[in-house]
């Protein structure tokens, strides 16, 4: 899993069916608790994380997986937010 | 996912056939809204975005999943374009 | 797989259902038996490593077949710890 | 996917019983174009593509669901040419 | 897939119980016949593959699907030897 903090929202009105409703976050990845260069867009898994909170990403299927629980039909997502770190 | 802006297309006559009619697009990806020195192709995933437009990507298995709904056999594909950035 | 030395719990409250229980352990990965800058976050497996061990991690879609067998619903991870090296 | 150059044949007699058969090409990866210092090997997914040639490779999962057609049991690739550019 | 030298084992003693009996090798890895300064761990796919060998390795779902025939259930391996270059 990544770690990161959310910096913004992506607003994309014109996407895949199976996305409508999902939030895209773009998120400043950390390594080892200090900031890094590096960012990914995450969906939101229903954690409800805003901008400046620091969050657990996966990725690869498992971001599929994470939401599951809440779509009927299979997202089409490579990182969701599952967590809120403390 | 991964935001980038589509910079060409890839033509390729001689592909597998699961592919045909597969549009393959060269996309310069951004990182935290700025363009970055990396490029990546994915296949557009019915959204409809040209050359110019900045756009969201899946990648990975989830690519695959994208393209499900189109196809009646499995895309071989590892990025699919999802979305168009506003 | 990859190789890493634990440095730290991270403590989310606020996860998905499926998360609960899971332990994440932020991992100081190494190359060829040094240390390097990189770092990851995996979940405990059951093998009851704690901070300061020297662990096998799996990443991708077998982290989650790695969580398997002790979980009754597919837990959304992508790096699991597998093993402690001797 | 990616694109890039096959530079040449990687020859391996003993392998498993299940990649009996696959061509392994080395190839040169592009970034929009250009040559780069990244190589990657992987399976010629029937295209019949040559030394010197620029190619299209899928890569992870879908890797393998490039090479279920011609084979009745998977195949454990994660690179396949899907396609030749033109 | 990847290409690279065989340069040790790793032993561990504590590990999940799907992976007892896998070998777990430190393997130098290749670009374009040259070693480089990356490393990964890779499960010995029953090639018989020993310190100083030169192997093909599959890394991902496909490293799993590798080790298949010869497990009863499945295994959470990322990386998989699957040949050894002539």
């Amino acid at each position: 899993m990544l770690r990161g903090v959310i910096r913004g929202n992506i607003v994309s009105t014109r996407k895949q069916d199976s996305l409508v409703g999902s939030k895209f976050m773009e998120v400043q990845l950390m390594k080892n608790g200090e900031l890094t260069d590096e960012y990914l867009i995450a969906i939101d898994g229903g954690v409800g994380a805003g901008i400046g909170e620091v969050v657990l990403i996966t990725t690869g299927s498992s971001a599929r997986v994470a939401l599951e629980s809440n779509h009927s039909t299979p997202v089409p997502a490579d990182a969701v937010i599952v967590g809120i770190v403390d």
